[in-house]
């Protein structure tokens, strides 16, 4: 697969995936310096697979692939730490560890946040519907209507991915806005110029 | 790494995973005709690793790399359906789809066995102890006390492998032996000559 990382030209590359047994995320997120731009976002879709192997294969090449073709610097992964059953838990802990491994294989670090932790960082309120992290992360990256894709599971990757560059930025802590307004008005640096 | 499939010479090769987050078995089984040979058989350790990634990461280069030397046609892992909890449940899981990774990258087709049906199939005893399913391996395949590994985790790798074999093999069904000596008597074809 050909190398299109020195045409991307960031300092730094994140890839966020939110790992479903049904849908998975991914979203890559460029840097330089404080720009950060939304190099490419979209789903692998696995429901329409019957068998559960044929799914994590597909997740494990889909993934080596994206690794392959944007050489991120890091991986963040969307992981939650409850489920509805243990088995449930499993398949999902089997998506995760395919997707990881495509990772481990490069020698790619990977962070992992909660739902919670994304919804808060992205939107400030680790209640927000996943809507409102939609209409967050393209405001904060300037994502247009047109370019905003239809399934949120590609926009949420893309959350983890902008939740790993400020978690890795350390930015202040504390934040208890209530409102959009609010929020942006306590991190003004997290309006990001493209 | 080099390739030494050729020099092995056989037919078909197994490969039996029994997953852990602590310890990983693993163990080769090479078939000609009816005579199964046991190739190799060891533990992944990886209680001494602090990091969850660290663990998945060895998993993930070792299985690899039995994989390219051993060059498998087949990979049979133990899969328990029902853990602890759901948080002990995600843990297997990735360590599971790591394993499974490994295979997949190859494009090595992976079955899965309960625990339960591996005690069945080997001992002919669903209920067995881990040491009965021990030594039902060693006298089937003929494993000396010298060369019987210490860790169960090894055996019971190996003993995925088998029943990956007897299952492929489609062996009769509607055992119902009470007794090793009476589940050789049933099975006469799983004393096997090397």
């Amino acid at each position: 697969m050909e190398k299109i990382r020195e045409d991307l030209n960031y300092e730094r590359i994140i890839m966020g995936v939110d790992p479903g047994t049904n849908v998975m995320g991914y979203g890559l997120l460029g840097i330089n310096g404080r720009k950060l731009t939304p190099i490419v976002m979209g789903v692998i879709t696995l429901n329409k697979m019957e068998s559960h192997y044929l799914r994590l294969a597909r997740i494990y090449s889909r993934i080596t692939g994206l690794v392959e073709q944007y050489l991120p610097d890091e991986l963040a992964i969307e992981a939650p730490f409850y489920g509805k059953n243990v088995q449930s838990m499993l398949k999902l802990g089997r998506a995760q560890g395919v997707a990881m491994a495509a990772a481990l294989a490069r020698d790619i670090p990977i962070a992992e946040y909660a739902p919670l932790k994304v919804k808060q960082a992205v939107t400030g309120n680790g209640g927000a519907s996943k809507e409102q992290v939609a209409n967050m992360l393209c405001y904060i990256l300037k994502i247009s209507q047109q370019e905003r894709p239809e399934l949120l599971d590609a926009t949420d990757a893309l959350a983890v991915a902008l939740t790993h560059y400020y978690e890795s930025a350390k930015p202040t802590t504390g934040n208890t806005a209530k409102s959009w307004e609010q929020f942006l008005k306590q991190n003004p640096n997290r309006i990001v110029k493209r």
